[in-house]
């Protein structure tokens, strides 16, 4: 079990979450989700106490959950509030309640023993009316790490996402890697000076020539990852007080939530703050980065099967590419020993 | 291994078994039946000694099965009369024969290692022209306990099968239990005085208010449950000298036949003493039993996934209603270990 | 694992490998093939030593494979020739390459940890202008081990194949055993001197009554197993100097390769020397041989799933017939522990 506990995870994007029961399990807890009558989003164990039935299986009531099998009845926080065939509740009838943050369009929640020490990182560009985003969700039939390594290791946009971001420029642009161990936070740069311009950014930006093209990466470990995109024609740079009208800015936004030790939730997104009004652009992109993440599931899920199948012990081969990736790895699992 | 074993279990419906070889699995043991030319039915190991090749794959010649890989052939006590090319028939070569009683419209079968030390248990509507009886058999992907939590609880009638036999007051009568603990029966009773009619009753008996309705289980554990049932107008009840003119009855009867350690055969048969040569009556309730057996498969189907996915030693929370239920597992344990 | 390594086995037909890349899983070790610009066949383990992508997966560039994933690049020796984001290329970055043989035909490949000490066996029928061939590969979700027995026992084509290639004959008559303690080979015979002529002969041959029929059968463990079928008129026998123009002759191969400890790849060829233009004599040999492979695939895929839930020790009982099989096994035994 290599998960890691006692932090906050995407369970949802706010609009999934209404006036009806919702089941998604996370870091292997199922946990039913709903939206109270004022609005506030509760999340439960989604097991009865009485014969663990599911509750994403039951019947809202206000803002009471009724057990689809025999009734036991729970409040908001989890209190069973009636029995069938009987006045008494025993004491120990309660579900287990989850802290929520709803923020940045996403329903983080904290899994751990712990309460929350901190509060969920920012992805603030989401829900900013200076940015437009489209966004959505994979399911990866893959534990969480191939995605990790998958994020932090951009070089494979050459090879897997040809024809949509990917350019020889990005696998043979060395990288700068950052790890900030006091907040565990881990920064990998590529900035390109002189690129092709990719479809996903040529169609969306209109530049038609060659590109200066930066790829900073933040990764908040273990959920959120963000990619800082800017794009302009080729010598086209920010100005010395940092102002950057010339520039197109796209903040990628990645929220890597395991369901089980062999699955992960996989939360995309794409702001921009070009075009903030152009449906076509918003189609374009959402299209676009659906089938990048999409080329994504498929090799991971590939490689899953792969992993599960090689012995203990297997010695992979890594190079310059992978500095972020190990960084990474070597961040989590510190924190998975916490 | 939970299997109450030395016990007879509902194998088929007589009428399953005909002049063909029918495959079933009970407690784990793959079995092969058919009906021989005068009529009787026969029960034998479903592995061929040579190779073990399914004899249910096979061909029924007279009363011999030829095995369909090789052609061994076996006779209605399980000896082999043929070996392919030779003519000396080793001692060894003989598949295991199981007692059989076919009674009530069940075909029982004895599994275990001793002989059976007494009849099957009796279901005897089943087969009464004072009744007319409905049936079926369901595959259920849960281990039988998990039906047998289910029926000896019925007020789980009112959550999760409202509108067809639930009312509120099947969850908010209490019951009375009582155990035979010589002969190892389990009796669950709720009689309520003043109820709401459910469709299931309403339109096959005609009654078109309140009523008085009377549940009275008895379960022979492992394998045969009864529920007899009795409706009548509000504050009818039988006469002192037990006549019951007045009252509709319904004999619900289950055979709960584990089939492997993760599921079931769930047999159900409902048998009535009105409208006998009403076919609208009988199409009404086999139609509505099997959606309200469908609705118990699709809740334990989920509750053996979730059961499956449970650490050991999950603490279940027990209350009045499961009184009958703890009983039948005491029982049922009981029988497993002797 | 009862795996015999350090053996030649077939991967493919010539012709499945073209200039692509194509995976097949060979005991367990996933292997991709190609053919290089100059028409010989390459076979490299299918997984890049960075992160364990498949390479047949990926994408060739003239003899070069270049990983699906992250670009690195392998020539048709297994050596990197290519890391992305750097110049230096570790010396470690290696993928194991197969020996291969192309003969008969078939693409063998070594597989084990030793140098081949020996070339292939031979099917020599199956590339020979005097024969015309038909032939396939169906996969078998069964251990190999299933198969052999199959097919050193034609006892079952009476019971299993009765309308292709079964008759009584063949089931009741003895068979002689005979084994190559050496060479490592088992021979397997059965002479019908008067036989009913099945439907595969009839009406491949135009024979119309009944035959001489002989069967002698080769098999060279692991892989490779040939059936001799000689066929004439009752009574037609070679001529002393052995000529045999009035017999008809099929050679019928098939190769064993196991795929997984629990599935197999089973090749099979028939190669016949009479009517040898006749297009529809080949088709009616492809479908008929093809159907009567199925019916085994169907009957061992049903074996497998029985011999994985029976518990271990279980007792088989062997009569005469098995003679062939049990050799094949002891040999097989012998080969697998050295």
């Amino acid at each position: 079990m290599n998960f890691v506990r006692n932090q906050w995870y995407v369970a949802a994007y706010g609009c999934e979450i209404e006036r009806s029961l919702f089941g998604r399990t996370i870091l292997g807890e199922p946990i039913v989700l709903y939206r109270t009558e004022s609005g506030e989003v509760v999340a439960l164990a989604d097991r009865c106490v009485h014969r663990r039935y599911p509750l994403s299986e039951s019947r809202l009531d206000g803002d009471t959950i009724v057990c689809g099998y025999h009734g036991f009845t729970y409040d908001r926080a989890g209190s069973c509030v009636f029995v069938p065939g009987q006045k008494r509740i025993p004491r120990t009838a309660r579900v287990r309640s989850y802290p929520v943050v709803e923020q940045d369009s996403f329903v983080w929640v904290w899994i751990g023993s712990s309460s929350p020490s901190s509060a969920p990182p920012r992805a603030p560009w989401l829900a900013d009316p200076g940015y437009t985003t489209v966004c959505g969700m994979e399911p990866l039939a893959a534990r969480y790490e191939l995605l990790v390594d998958n994020l932090l290791d951009l070089s494979h946009e050459t090879y897997l996402h040809g024809g949509y971001i990917g350019t020889p420029e990005v696998a043979s642009t060395p990288i700068t890697t950052e790890v900030d161990e006091d907040r565990g936070v881990i920064y990998v740069s590529r900035h390109m000076a002189d690129a092709a311009c990719p479809p996903f950014y040529a169609k969306s930006t209109g530049i038609d020539g060659r590109i200066t093209r930066w790829q900073d990466i933040e990764y908040h470990p273990p959920c959120l990852y963000l990619l800082h995109s800017r794009i302009a024609p080729a010598g086209v740079l920010p100005r010395d007080d940092g102002a950057d009208p010339d520039g197109f800015h796209v903040e990628v936004v990645y929220a890597i939530t395991p369901e089980t030790e062999h699955s992960t939730h996989d939360f995309w997104a794409v702001a921009r703050d070009f075009a903030l009004a152009d449906q076509g652009v918003s189609d374009f992109l959402a299209e676009s980065n659906r089938t990048v993440v999409l080329q994504d599931v498929t090799a991971l899920d590939i490689l899953e099967k792969v992993t599960r199948a090689e012995p203990d012990g297997y010695q992979e081969l890594s190079v310059n590419i992978d500095t972020g990736g190990l960084a990474a790895r070597r961040i989590l699992k510190r924190m998975a020993s916490v």
